[in-house]
C-alpha cells in the first residue's frame, strides 16, 4: 500500500470504516441462551479494559431514540437493535471504536476515521482484536480463517469501507457504469445506510465484498486503489460539470446556502439536497467555507434521532424540522468565513 | 363613491390606472399620412405645456430596449411601438402620466397611482383631458359620447384598472370562480401585461369592460366596489391559507428571501415566484420588511428591458440574470429591518 495524504480528495472522501466479524469458539453462532450471551459481553468488556476507555451499553437499557441515534452514527446496526435481549455495544470516548456483542456474529469490531485512512484504521482495530483474542477463544479455522455466521464474511471477517461524496458522477449518470465496474473487482457500492439504501446527498459507501482467500492487506490495497480511481474520475467529472459551468454551480451553492441559513423548517431530505450543493461549492472554493469536515459533521448531527438526543426529548416531526433549521442556520453562519 | 384610505389593503392593491381614449374630429382613426400624424403630436404637446412638465418621445427615435422598458412600466403599449413612424408619447417627470399619440386611437391619456386611488387618478387625467380638449377638436357624439377606433371603447373611452396581488385566491383556486363573477358585472380580470398574459407573481388587473351607456362615476364606483370585495375575499383566504399555517408560510417566505439574497443568477420568473413569497411574508408581518411599496417597485425595476436601461447597454440574457441577482440582493438586504 502506498502512503497517501489522508486529506487528499478532501470532501470526496468522508470516512473510513474497518469492521471485523469474530465469534467465540464452541458456541453456536445464534446464542439463544441469555446467560451465555451476557457472559460473552462481560468477557469482551474485560478484554477491552486495557485497550481504551469504553462505555458499555446493553440494548435492553437504551431507549429507541438512543439506539436509533447510535445507528445514525453507524456505531451499531439494525441487527444489534433487533437482538433486544442479548445485544450490547462498547463505545470509546471519541466514538472512533465500537464493538458490538451478540449481533449477527458474537463480536463485531469497528473503527472509524475521517478521510482515507485504511491502514491506520486497520492497525487500530487490530489492537482491539488482539486484546479480545487474548481473553476469548475465537473461532478460527486453519483453512477458512475466521468463522462467521454468514459465509460472506468467512476468512478475514473484514469489511473495509469508505464513505464517498460523488456529486458529479451521480449527476452525469456515470455512477451506474462505475457500480458495475467496481462489482467486477469484488467490491460493492452502497447508499449511506448500507444495502438497499439510497445515495442521498450524493453519498456512497465503497467496500469489499470478498473476505475469503485474500489477505487483509490485499483487501485494504484493493479498496484504497479503487477509491482513489473513483476520486480521480469524480474530480475529472467535477471539472467538466461544475468548474466549466462556474456561475451556475456557484449560483446553486449560494441559493442552497441562502435556503439553509434562512429556513424556519427543514426536513432531513431537504437539508441533504441543499447541503450537498453547499459542500460542493465549498470544495470548489466558490463559497467561503474552508472547513469541509464541519459540513460532514453537521450532516450526522442533524439526523432525526441525533437531533432528539441533543435535545433530550421526544420531538415531534415538525419540532425536529424546526430545531434542524436552527442548528443548520447557526452552524453554517458560524463556519462561513 | 366612498372615500377610502388608499393604503387599505396595502400589498393587495398595487396600482390604479385610468386610461382615456380620445380622437381628433374630422380625421380618420387610422392616420396613414405622416404630416397629419406629426401635426396631432405637436398639438397635443402644445396643449400639455400648461399641465405639467412633459418629455416628448417619438417612437422612431427610441431604441427597442427603451421602448420595451417603457412598455414594462406600462407607459406605452405594444400598439404604439408598432406604429414606428407616427407614434409618440408624452411622459411627465414622475411617470405618473403618459399620453400616447397615434396609438390605436389618436390620443390615449393615462394616469397611474399607487394603491386604490380611482377618484384621484380620474381627477388628474381629467385635467389633462381638459387641456387637450381646449387645443384640439375631439371627436364626440351627443348620443355615443367619445368616438373611438374600436367600438369597445366608445362612450366614456375610459378604462379604469387596478393591479392586485392575490396569492391566496390563486393558490386556493378560487380565482377561477371570481373571474367569472367579475365578468358578469361587466368587469374583467387579466394578467400583469393585459389580455392573454399570465398572472405571474399572483398579480392581476381588474378593469371595466363596458364604456358605453354608463357614466365615468359609475365605472369608477363599480371598479372600486369590486376591488374591495375581491380584497375582502383575498384577506379571508389569506387568513385561512397562510395565517392558520403560520410556520409553513413563514418558512416559505424566509427560504425565498434566502434564495433572493444569495442568488448569483436570477431569471425574471424565478425572481417573481420568490418575491411573491417574500411580499406575502412581509404583508403578514412574518418577515421584517415594512416597506411593501419598495417590493412592488423592485418588481418593475428588474424587468428585462428596465435592467438594460439602468445599465445603459445591451445585456446578454445571462448578464441580465447576474445584474438582477445583484440588484435584488442589495435592495432586499437594505429594506429588511
Amino acid at each position: 500500500m502506498i502512503t497517501i495524504n489522508p486529506d487528499l480528495y478532501l470532501g470526496n472522501i468522508v470516512r473510513t470504516r474497518i469492521r471485523l466479524a469474530r465469534n467465540v469458539a464452541d458456541y453456536p453462532f445464534k446464542i439463544e441462551d441469555y446467560a451465555t450471551a451476557r457472559e460473552i459481553v462481560k468477557k469482551v468488556n474485560r478484554a477491552l479494559v486495557r485497550s481504551d476507555t469504553f462505555n458499555l451499553y446493553y440494548v435492553s437499557n437504551l431507549t429507541n431514540t438512543t439506539l436509533e441515534s447510535m445507528k445514525e452514527r453507524h456505531l451499531i446496526s439494525q441487527n444489534l437493535i433487533e437482538n433486544r435481549e442479548c445485544g450490547a455495544v462498547l463505545i470509546n470516548q471519541d466514538e472512533s471504536i465500537s464493538v458490538m456483542v451478540n449481533e449477527e456474529d458474537h463480536i463485531r469490531e469497528q473503527c472509524f476515521m475521517r478521510g482515507l485512512r485504511l491502514k491506520e484504521a486497520y492497525d487500530r482495530i487490530t489492537k482491539i482484536d488482539d486484546d479480545i483474542a487474548k481473553n476469548l477463544n475465537l473461532a478460527f479455522d486453519q483453512n477458512f480463517g475466521y468463522l462467521t455466521a454468514c459465509p460472506t464474511n468467512l476468512g478475514t471477517g473484514m469489511r473495509a469501507s469508505v464513505m464517498m461524496f460523488l456529486p458529479a458522477l451521480t449527476e452525469s449518470g456515470k455512477i451506474r457504469a462505475l457500480v458495475q465496474e467496481v462489482a467486477e473487482l469484488g467490491l460493492t457500492v452502497r447508499g449511506l445506510y448500507g444495502e438497499g439504501s439510497d445515495a442521498e446527498g450524493f453519498m456512497y459507501q465503497i467496500s469489499n465484498e470478498i473476505t475469503l482467500g485474500v489477505s487483509e492487506e490485499e483487501i485494504l490495497a484493493k479498496v484504497e486503489q479503487t477509491v482513489l480511481q473513483i476520486c480521480k474520475a469524480e474530480r475529472d467529472e467535477m471539472e467538466r460539470l461544475y468548474v466549466k459551468n462556474e456561475i451556475l454551480t456557484m449560483d446553486k451553492a449560494h441559493k442552497s446556502y441562502g435556503v439553509l441559513t434562512n429556513a424556519v423548517i427543514l426536513s432531513y431530505s431537504e437539508f441533504m439536497s441543499h447541503i450537498a450543493r453547499v459542500k460542493l461549492g465549498a470544495m470548489l472554493g466558490m463559497i467561503e467555507i474552508s472547513d469541509i469536515n464541519a459540513i460532514d459533521d453537521l450532516i450526522i448531527k442533524v439526523r432525526p434521532a441525533n437531533l432528539c438526543e441533543t435535545y433530550s426529548k421526544r420531538l415531534s416531526s415538525q419540532n425536529r424540522d424546526l430545531f434542524r433549521a436552527k442548528i443548520v442556520g447557526a452552524t453554517l453562519t458560524k463556519i462561513k468565513e
